[in-house]
């Protein structure tokens, strides 16, 4: 993708080794949190590790443990949070590859859901996955404090419900056939996935129980990431190897939808992504080092190349 | 269906008056939480309603509100926690309709959603109901301690999980092409249904804080009249009238599957059905004229219609 095109382009070795522990954490919670049972379920959990182990950038389980380390929390706590996240974004993935949604036969360099295993498996997949995320934040093992568990819960269902990843899918699906102006679109990514990834990092204060007045520049950095976030998906979308991205690109100019790039233009959309990295990061301001995670994560949204 | 055969066949005024003020409440509450937005995600909202408005018995809510009454807990409160759990449970059915699934034309008197809409919206109807389930059961407004809306969501995404509701479909698709036995079969219903009619008595008690202990006789209660419940639609799909039901029966006799009907022949699965029901009954032995409602319900459960 190459956004940024100097020096500090490269990803750091902090984000690195952190990335690394993350995902390692979480295929290994993943691994005991959905292990096969010996019964006719079986090839529902199979499902779902297919589509949750192994895969992807684990990028929300990472905002939530670098959100979560600005007020120290445990660990532990953190990456539970991020596997209950996680399991709520890979069940959204499940369910927009479907042939009745984005019909997608490959994701994460795997095929997917219903790919390997049937329509009917995938949709219970997403749906296990989806229950299985409030099941996780919810449990007294993932945080003491029954006022955090239900904060969590509540904010988690927000962000995915109508009001956030669902809205946003039906809005994408509406795209197809609407001619949506760049105010429209940004209304789409914000809910399709700003909410989920707002979510990630807001997890991390209420974790600490920071009131909502203190969690504003953590929600300004969340906003301005998401929106960047998905302008590089974009750009990715156009201009991108599939390959590397484990999933089939150019898929919105041949559905003729309205994208950040079709509505600014390379050049503008690229110039746009770097501004709002900028202001996430001036939203940071307030914090010292213990916030170099959250720096390095809003640069590498727009330098990934997957 | 006539199960029971003397006068106690009637259903009570009791039972009728309950029954209308919860259905007349739930009807308004999914008018006022499912308001149609002025944005395109209109679609998405009238699916919901479609699906969600003026159907169905309203069993779940109606243990809710019959549980809670037991221990004087406030009647808006337990009508909320209803919503939140008809919510999950129309989900459940807008996601079993679906072509891949069950693929059914009708649901209570109506084209199903994906009939009505289109797939996409009709897995995103029932995707944001899921959400919304937990949205209203961890809000605030629903109850004042954070403990009690932290377990109500906890058990609620338990009784919709893998462990739950999405693990029964499972095994519900899976019986078609095995030889399920009769432990399995019920092993299958008391995951497909009988987790959120467990969870809807089970609420009754959360929402007055009453000890894991002291919910034994309402768990008993709940898993006899669960098992009873499923026991009748089986019945049901062999004897009954398909207009009054509302949708396709005799579907599980044409797909070969195995059902208590089929695993116990007709008259038996009508004798546990009565068994169970007066096996329930006893489990509320240690109440008195305050849990007349919940002995209604268990024999209604066996005598309704559709």
């Amino acid at each position: 993708m190459a956004l940024v095109d100097d020096d500090t382009g490269q990803v750091s070795d902090m984000l690195r080794t952190a990335q690394d522990e993350v995902a390692g954490g979480i295929d290994q919670l993943f691994d005991r949190l959905l292990a096969v049972p010996a019964d006719p379920r079986k090839q529902l959990y199979e499902a779902m590790r297919h589509a949750a182990i192994a895969g992807g950038k684990r990028l929300r389980p990472l905002l939530v443990r670098a959100a979560a380390d600005l007020f120290h929390v445990d660990r532990s706590i953190s990456l539970r949070v991020g596997a209950a996240v996680e399991a709520m974004h890979v069940y959204s993935l499940i369910h927009d590859d479907l042939p009745c949604m984005d019909d997608d036969d490959l994701r994460r360099g795997k095929p997917t859901v219903h790919r390997a295993f049937d329509e009917a498996t995938a949709v219970l997949a997403g749906d296990s996955l989806h229950a299985l995320a409030f099941e996780w934040l919810c449990d007294p093992a993932t945080h003491a404090d029954p006022f955090v568990r239900a904060e969590l819960c509540s904010e988690l269902a927000r962000a995915a419900g109508p009001a956030g990843m669902a809205g946003g899918q039906m809005m994408d699906l509406m795209a197809e056939t609407s001619d949506f102006d760049l105010s429209t679109v940004t209304r789409l990514q914000q809910l399709k996935t700003g909410a989920l990834i707002a979510f990630s990092v807001e997890a991390g204060a209420i974790l600490a129980r920071i009131p909502v007045e203190g969690r504003r520049p953590l929600r300004g950095y969340a906003r301005d990431i998401g929106l960047a976030f998905q302008i590089a998906d974009d750009i990715m979308d156009v201009e991108g190897d599939e390959e590397l991205a484990g999933k089939a690109l150019h898929k919105d100019a041949d559905a003729g939808k309205a994208t950040f790039v079709t509505l600014m233009g390379l050049e503008r959309a690229r110039g746009q992504a770097r501004l709002l990295v900028d202001q996430a990061i001036a939203h940071l301001a307030g914090f010292g080092e213990e916030a170099a995670l959250l720096r390095a994560i809003a640069r590498y949204v727009v330098e990934r190349d997957r």
